[in-house]
């Protein structure tokens, strides 16, 4: 800007910390119409039930009250819905006043850090982390410690390990299930260490759930919360019923629950009544809803063995596909040394997109993997695009071996 | 909590300093249906354009995109509608790119916080002050200054004297139009005078305009904004056309427009795309929309005057309403020291609400005031909430004169 006016150092702080997310710099890259993205953490459109909504929407709009202001907490009966469906989730009753609705499970991670971080508190976050926890962290100018993912999801071992050496961190955020973007799930086992850990060391855990419900063959373990009432868990509808309504759902202790609405009367006064009034339709009528998460279930676990045969007969030799069984994500590996970051431009060019797993690196950058998500397209379009990343892969990397990133 | 699991201590902060808005306790004891409440700011449901909304919505879900993810700063056919009908009133070209539509316009004052203010930097606000700002620059640890409103808006003088006697403030928020809570309006000098100083000492103005096109007589003054592009302009549909849509519209420059974007991008990803969708829909529709919003002029408008001669008649010699030229809310001064905050649950009792003039205080209390909404009832509702209001003002108040307050 060539001006006078100053630049205020918080601005231009933040402008140099905050980079924007790169994979939603590239979501803006991969519209383009001849590109098949396997960029986004995007449900199928064609899957999010239009109709229904279209139908409960007309219902609703019959009051009043439906186009008002609602309370910052959310409406009532969203909470009440949400609370019976956790408490059968968790195996123990939920109350609804123990249920926050917020504007996307997103808004949960913001309103925590504002809550529970000061400036310089030490987090934990899984290494590769879901890159929106990680923009939340930064802004808040936490110190992030990393622990790795194995199979079995977190290395807790690691924790354990992190914690006898006198870290003491305030919380530590976990995807335990189908992990964005390694796709892996925690261990039951693990899990119970994890609370265990939590109710020692006195650290807070935030489990973010927001794939648990799309598993392809049985359900994941229960949900960390079941262990331990102090977990709080972040669940969603955006990836379930549909992003547009914008309604996450936080179930923590009282404490967290009061200081969470607080902050949220002034980060937004409250979410919209009538995107609210829609998701507590949906979710109370369960024979609708158990029908319509089989049929996701089903076809995401097509697109998802679809995926895998693609990558076996494409890149077999070539890349090695992590376990899917839920979730949106599959993690491919490139055993032969490929950097991703440098494939992705060719990829573009080739009409397929990817986010490369440098992008979800915090201290270790690992450019020979990339997230590959199978939900957004049918399966045909996927081995389309497997082919296109074959190709891709076959065709030279201009910058020779070890080429330049695409991302910062 | 009888537990040995920590507090963390910016939690334990966070619940001290950031009292819940006085007014938003008070919206839960007065939604009882026996109260007329003029206490909340919110427009009447039966004004709100609920059958106009049902068909386009209708229309919009035609299409499997209205209930996927958008971008963070708006869908691209909202920011241009908002920056053509800014065009207009700003007498300027404002391009698409300098609009951010955010989660209502509170989401963009919490947005402008983080991207704007360290701890202890100065800001100035009028007093009385729109609570929703207080409680955000109060969140960021803001030092608030303040300057006294008269008859026509912020006292600019006022400020000129704490900028000669060398305070630097950030920036000044004001409700130039329509003020919330005291209804004046800041007069076209003081607003050139306003955006003389801020070029002349560096500061940014944030001109936060939710009631500007409620006007009952004829517009009031040019924005602020059109006076100086580096205003930071705030608007939103939530009085005009439904809170529920959750969209409010900053106009700024491009630098801060990007730094809200990547800060909007920890705090929710982005907003609902259909809510977005009506909304542009809606503000496209321009002879309808002139329509609809002559329609609430004028039907506010009677309501203002009614309340004017109710007030006239039950309270003369007791209490002066402020002028009302538009907007949501009349300011009720007691000249026969009344003390509002004592008389406030004597009027519940009596089946009225209203939000004492403390509610709104930064510095100085002033107790003989209170906040009189008179959009979300009727003529004759208005009428009969003074009548009520004067039988509470005649009875006896507990606890004698000076009572005790029922607010923090």
């Amino acid at each position: 800007m060539s001006t006078a006016f100053p630049v205020s150092p918080p601005l231009a702080r933040r402008m140099a910390a905050l980079r924007s997310s790169a994979i939603r710099d590239l979501l803006a890259v991969t519209a383009r119409p001849d590109v098949v993205s396997l960029a986004g953490g995007l449900p199928d459109p064609d899957l999010v039930p239009r109709e229904r909504i279209r139908d409960v929407t007309a219902r609703v709009l019959h009051s009043a009250d439906a186009l008002q202001y609602t309370e910052t907490a959310g409406l009532r009966s969203l909470r009440e819905v949400v609370a019976a469906r956790e408490s059968v989730r968790l195996s123990a009753p939920v109350d609804a006043a123990r249920v926050v609705i917020t504007h996307g499970s997103q808004q949960a991670l913001s309103l925590l850090a504002q809550v529970l971080l000061d400036p310089g508190a030490t987090v934990v976050v899984e290494e590769p982390a879901y890159t929106g926890a990680l923009q939340v962290l930064r802004a808040a100018q936490a110190r992030i410690l990393t622990v790795p993912l194995d199979a079995d999801g977190m290395r807790v071992d690691r924790l354990a390990d992190l914690l006898s050496a006198g870290e003491r961190p305030v919380l530590v955020h976990t995807v335990a299930t189908f992990h964005n973007p390694r796709g892996v799930t925690m261990s039951a086992a693990r899990r119970r260490e994890l609370v265990g850990l939590a109710d020692r060391y006195g650290f807070r855990v935030v489990e973010d759930d927001p794939y648990g419900e799309l598993y392809h063959g049985g359900p994941p373990p229960e949900p960390v919360a079941a262990h331990f009432d102090r977990v709080i868990r972040l669940s969603s509808v955006s990836k379930t019923l549909a992003p547009a309504l914008r309604v996450g759902a936080m179930v923590a202790m009282p404490d967290v629950c009061a200081a969470v609405e607080l902050v949220k009367q002034g980060a937004d006064l409250c979410d919209s009544r009538l995107t609210q009034e829609i998701a507590a339709e949906l979710l109370a009528d369960e024979p609708w809803l158990d029908a319509h998460l089989t049929g996701l279930r089903d076809e995401y676990g097509r697109r998802a063995a679809a995926l895998r045969s693609a990558v076996a007969r494409e890149l077999g030799g070539v890349a090695t596909l992590g376990a899917i069984d839920g979730g949106m994500f599959g993690w491919l590996e490139f055993v032969d040394g490929t950097d991703a970051d440098a494939l992705l431009p060719v990829a573009l060019d080739h009409g397929v997109a990817f986010v490369p797993g440098s992008a979800f690196a915090v201290e270790g950058v690992d450019r020979g993997a990339a997230r590959l998500c199978f939900t957004t397209n049918t399966s045909d379009r996927l081995e389309d695009a497997v082919a296109r990343l074959a190709a891709a892969h076959r065709a030279p990397i201009p910058g020779a071996a070890g080429g330049q990133s695409t991302q910062e």
